[in-house]
């Protein structure tokens, strides 16, 4: 069997950092320690040999409005082995009343394209004795986290007593539920005063999602999941009153994580105000950018392990798309593009100030979420039997971001102009080096699908305190009426 | 024109204690100074001279399942009078479809009977332009606060886009907002699942109302007050969860008020494991009592001015009505007694051991609530102009609270063999003295209804300051596309 | 007796607004009502009637490095009534083995001049059996409340044991504790490293206190006040760190409260950061400016009650005297003016903007801090028998600051350029009319000192408080060794 | 060269939990797999593989009053291993004036007779030149972890100056900074009025150090840490004011470890209560046992992550020691014994109620500590290369914790009686199999020094972001005085 050989170089987990070759056959690492050999030599003088980077919220070729966003799993996955990003989890959405594994093949199938391995997050996006009954399915084919959205009222939201109903669900199957956290029906009131007060440009979205209804929907998920007894995975933490509730919850010996996006760790709201309608409408996500103070709060979650893993919520869509919501902020699809730039980004912005160790990019860039989502140590890991999903990284390496040099499909990239220092010089996806720094050479339809475990040991412990601290009958007999 | 003149007493205000007589004519206080002389003397020496209770929150003659709470007005208001208590304020409840205006009626037919002055709250229990336009008509008659139940799902509850029109409705109008905040949809289900697993008992009603629920409810309320610009007054906080999220928004600045109970302070949930159903069944409240933790935030909060006003949210029911609900707790009529413990509870437990000064007592029980709800220095003051509803305080008098002889018309009471120390000598309703010491000689009918302005200050600087941050369009010019 | 009567304007108090005039006779407010007459009438038409501004945080003539600050009570009180300030309090600084009552005696020589009334507040600057005696005398003599540098090492600083022993003093005696809260300690090391570095222009001086070090002093002052049972007053807040040590304490029930400066809360860092030397040296002060975080965290403890009084430290050193500190910004005299323009500042800043209420502003500068120092109502008040400290308030006066107008001795002003809306037209002082408009005829030697009582209500809680939670002994026979 | 392998076991380490066999030669792990065989086969079906425990925190034969703790690196490290412990971190403790490395040479005097490996920390008793230059030879002899006493005042106690000196050395060093955080200012003044007051009693200990204290000094020592560029770790963690200075730390993205010890964890402050003097006395520790809702606080410490690292102190004194402090509480020697009892307490109250899944045990009794002190993966890792400190735990075995069974020299146990289910089964020290159930074979003097480096990661990224926002003087061109 042929093998690969990364030598030279030092080992950076996320625990520790060590000299060391690392020897891969069949795609998985068979051997790490001195002086290995090989049939392919890969210099790693002078790099870091990490567990590729794990984004663990994208949205490729996902429908919209009639069209689709612009990466598919072949340029996202592309963009992804590009930027050291070995492994992606999209969320399947059903349709309403559509049944959860007719929406998981409807992925199958969009996936058979992709560079790199992926997984699925399920969408709760309705409630129904046909929903509850999929979720079990969806766990036996391995899809064990269950997404829902607080936002996007008429269309994927889920009111209160659905969501209760869903995560105790969850709970029952052993599951990760996940909330997309902003208030929808708050969202849709605002949304319609603004645009009835003539506030219908780009700069309008960001108003209409302001800070307080994010972290009052995180606040009341986590709610929700402490009374249903669930694992709880906040997605796209944008700002400091969401990271606060967050807080708050596991300063309580809650179980909950949250994950800032790379976006939201780097750009503020004056990119809303940008005179340019394209520039502020090719930035428009949910929840949009925040001020810096916002930012310093999600770095300083990262540091002190508040929060645990920075995503993209890579959902691309082309500055025509984005047009669709001219006059009216509201139809502006949303989303941005990210997934080549989340680990240049957050090593540039976090290794390079000295707010991060380089273990701890990657505990927040792979392995962290690995072990949330139980595929550790298959993925996020460098441990002999792992998957060689391994980014050699170049800390000296040097580049300038550019819509005309990326991956991606789209015709603009919203870190356009930024410096990084730190880059892939190889990114291997199990086993093939798909990118050797500039050149990329993936393998269309190389990717698999991941399938994942239920019931990881932090559910155990979880369901064995509930258990514990559940409420009990008091004995009493009859009605004595004794006292007054 | 009969003069009464209480002497040789020390006047104790929110702000500052000095001795001195109150000369009262026609009900109204006419001098206060040294030395006073008038038909009627009542000696106040020994004693502080204080207004009288405030009590926000009551339910009198309340229509529930076909029958009433079991004080009205005629025996509630005695029992106000009683315990130093010269005012409450009940809510109107129109029926689903009914009024706003029809149901006041409704109400004001039922106070005919008070004997002393009273106001309302308007409940918002559904929502319509008829609503919508109701509330123009109230605030005209003067009811300017409109309460919301974020429980009683099926019921009284509203959604979260009801609540945001109505607050905004409110803002307009230059009201106050004001919740129960539980969340419906969480307690229903735990309620289904607590008798579905034989949790049935009155106990049951607390395990299905956790401190978490009574949290994130009244966070989700401060936010929308937030986003809608309304001054928010949140009824019967009963625990650190939605104290925190009241400190929490104070301290950003937001105009927010927390009124805990007396039952709150010192009573707690040990009451609902008693092995006699009918003393956990008479203790069923919404929320319900919680552990000592809970009333040490309470009473911090009245120390440090997070939490504002003490009220009771009295609504008493029989023993033979708690009964409805034996088999299922979710069927014991919600409610309990303390119009006329109050004050005393309050000030044995409060100024008897140095938690409150005697200042911050008559803050708490009067003049925080006669301005937030802005019918002070009407009421909750003592000075010349103002109502002649004045306690005279004997700090020495002693009792211990029994059913046997207090006023409620109810068989029991909560707070059964509790010893207070500081009792009322006198209580004047408008300058008639319907109470000396144990004996009351109320006047049925004599109480007025009391109507309210709206667009106090703190509205008008409220309204400026989201006029001041106001979202505003960015100036663009079509759409250029200069950048990537 | 000659009688004044301000006519036509609306009373606004802490408490409640309303129409009125306000008849003064002797220098004391003898009647409020309608309809008043007197010999001299003063229009009040468009203007509110507040009490007086009461400061109190002033250093006038202050002895410093063998000059004096350069606003003596002449100048300095001259400049609070141009602004509305009808009282200040100053610090009697006592020398290294000064006994207490000497150093109060220098300072009545000095306040022999003042155009307003003042008081003293005592610093306890050094410790031992004289200064521990004096403060008895201290208390007697009407000075109630003690102040204790944390910072300033090796001249006015006292140690963490010297602290203790005083503030128990403090509440042996019924007095008030207070704050200067920076760590002298840390402040020194800073000092030296930065200037070590060649960090020594005016910008040195706030990089040698960050707001890290202000809040570990006072949460440690507060620490100390607890365990010897004494209310605490910190002055000076200017961060978000010791508002949020103060709120913490406060939550605890705690008795705290906390002064901001008008300088704090409206100005910010980067005015050291301007390359003309002299103005950054100008407003060199402890605490030094913070950036725009703070002032929101402030002006939010404002509008909740977490901060309760504006100040000034009214401090005031020429250009010249500033230049003391060329080359060494240590050597920089610390201090700044604003006497004249707290109360413009404010409510340009407050109530134009709707932060505050009109009674809110009224509370903050004079009511809240005129109960905390126990000559409530004396001051800070508009009732009958209250002294005459009126300011009547015209909403709509505006100018804009400049030292060439300025009643202060100094050369330039911290507000230079600023414009307000909010200014007196009258301004009287035990019923004189120092002040009309942009003229002020003071009468040197006009003020009085004010002495204080102990022990007000806050002081007597909280000891009953401390005495029913003290430890108590376990009952024990002897050393058995029963068990393992 | 012997091997041994444990097999059929899962191996648990901090990361994840797999089936695997471990086999050992020379005292290092060689390889971990299915199937392996060897010269000693230790049966591990149905146990657990983990590392074994680190206590980071002992006084062996500490001197003390002219006497020494009762265990000594003998017992104390044989009940270590008998509990499932492996490595203990102890505190060199230099006198007055000594030199450091004198002081370590006394402690490997003693340590000679250990039966498993040890580390040390270097305490910073007292300050000048000779300690200055003495931390680098500490370091450079693998001592890199600095003590500072901020209680024991006139004994071990450093003044803030000491601190911030000592502090910038050890940043310098690379080191890391520890403290044990009571005010020992505030400590004696309360233990001097307790003991004037008749409160003798060993209740008398714990009211002399309240939680407040704790919170004070944890919150000094991370404000100098921050200000001198350093991480922490703050011992003893006992109380949630303690916590809370952490957490907020923490949350401002700053370096700070805490450590509770398994006595806080889970024994309360009733103990002191105890009506026989030798039961309280026993448990005379500092910082003293807490309430329960301190409890809370530590256990949501080890789940979120606040909280790092479970310890014991153990600080062995006989009950004829502790009786040296009849009539005196402040003479009973401080210390309790925990070694052999840690890892069963932890697992019992943690893993056993859900708390804490089998992978957080072994990160916080040591994964976590072994990183900390940076000898990880040596330490605290089931690694091949890693030494063979390993545990064969047994989730089954229970026993009755008793004095009358333990290896410790001390005759009581302050957990006698608890029920511990969950105990080792083999405890290997570096290979060596000196545990077997109920049977300790340790080797005398088997134990060996662990030297450690200086400047891991984490120290390294903080220097960074120190340096990058370190203050920068402003370019000014001398006095131009250009404004006013
Ligand atoms: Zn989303
Ligand atoms: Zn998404
Ligand atoms: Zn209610
Ligand atoms: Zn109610
Ligand atoms: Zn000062
Ligand atoms: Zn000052
Ligand atoms: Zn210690
Ligand atoms: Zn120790």
């Amino acid at each position: 069997m042929a093998s690969t050989v990364i030598k030279g170089g030092t080992v950076v987990t996320a625990d520790l950092s060590y000299a060391a070759d690392v020897k891969i056959e069949d795609g998985v690492i068979v051997e790490i320690g001195k002086g290995l050999s090989g049939d392919t030599v890969l210099d790693a003088g002078g790099c870091y040999v990490m567990p590729g980077g794990i984004d663990p919220h994208t949205h490729l070729e996902m429908p919209f409005m009639g069209t689709y966003s612009a990466d598919d799993f072949e340029s996202g996955t592309r963009a992804a082995l590009a930027g050291g990003t070995t492994m992606v989890v999209d969320f399947v959405l059903p349709g309403q009343g559509q049944g959860l594994m007719d929406a998981a093949q409807m992925w199958h199938n969009k996936s058979g394209r992709a560079h790199c391995d992926y997984s699925y997050h399920m969408a709760v996006t309705w409630w129904g004795e046909k929903v509850w009954q999929g979720m079990e399915e969806s766990v036996k084919a391995g899809i064990t986290s269950f997404k829902h959205f607080l936002a996007y009222k008429g269309a994927l939201m889920v009111n209160d007593d659905e969501l209760f109903a869903s995560f105790r669900r969850v709970g029952e199957l052993g599951g990760l539920a996940m909330v997309h956290a902003e208030n929808g029906d708050v969202v849709a009131e605002l949304t319609a005063k603004l645009i009835a007060e003539g506030n219908t440009g780009p700069e309008g979205h960001a108003y209409s999602r302001p800070p307080q209804v994010e972290g009052e929907a995180t606040n009341r998920a986590i709610m929700i999941a402490d009374m249903t007894g669930v694992p709880l995975y906040v997605v796209h933490v944008s700002c400091e009153e969401a990271h606060e509730a967050i807080r708050r919850a596991r300063q309580a010996g809650k179980r909950v994580w949250g994950e800032p996006l790379i976006q939201h760790l780097t750009l503020d709201e004056s990119e809303y105000f940008n005179p340019d309608w394209d520039h502020a409408a090719r930035r428009v996500m949910s929840p949009p950018f925040r001020n810096k103070a916002h930012q310093d709060s999600l770095w300083a979650g990262l540091m002190s392990g508040s929060l645990s893993v920075v995503a993209t919520d890579h959902c691309a869509f082309t500055t025509e798309q984005k047009r669709f919501g001219r006059g009216d902020f509201s139809k502006i699809p949303n989303g941005t593009g990210g997934l080549e730039d989340r680990l240049p980004m957050l090593w540039t912005h976090g290794v390079g100030t000295g707010r991060l160790t380089p273990n701890e990019f990657v505990a927040v860039t792979s392995t962290n979420i690995a072990k949330i989502l139980n595929c550790y140590p298959k993925k996020g890991a460098v441990l002999v039997g792992a998957d060689a999903d391994l980014v050699v990284w170049d800390p000296e390496r040097e580049k300038t971001i550019a819509a005309s040099t990326q991956q991606s499909a789209i015709d603009y990239n919203v870190f356009e102009g930024q410096k990084v220092k730190g880059l892939p010089r190889f990114t291997l996806t199990r086993g093939h080096v798909a990118v050797t720094e500039d050149k990329v050479e993936g393998r269309e339809g190389h990717g698999k699908f991941v399938p994942r475990e239920a019931r990881p040991a932090v559910n155990r412990a979880l369901s064995q305190w509930k258990d514990l601290t559940a409420p009990r009958p008091v004995q009493r007999s009859g009605i004595p009426a004794t006292g007054v």
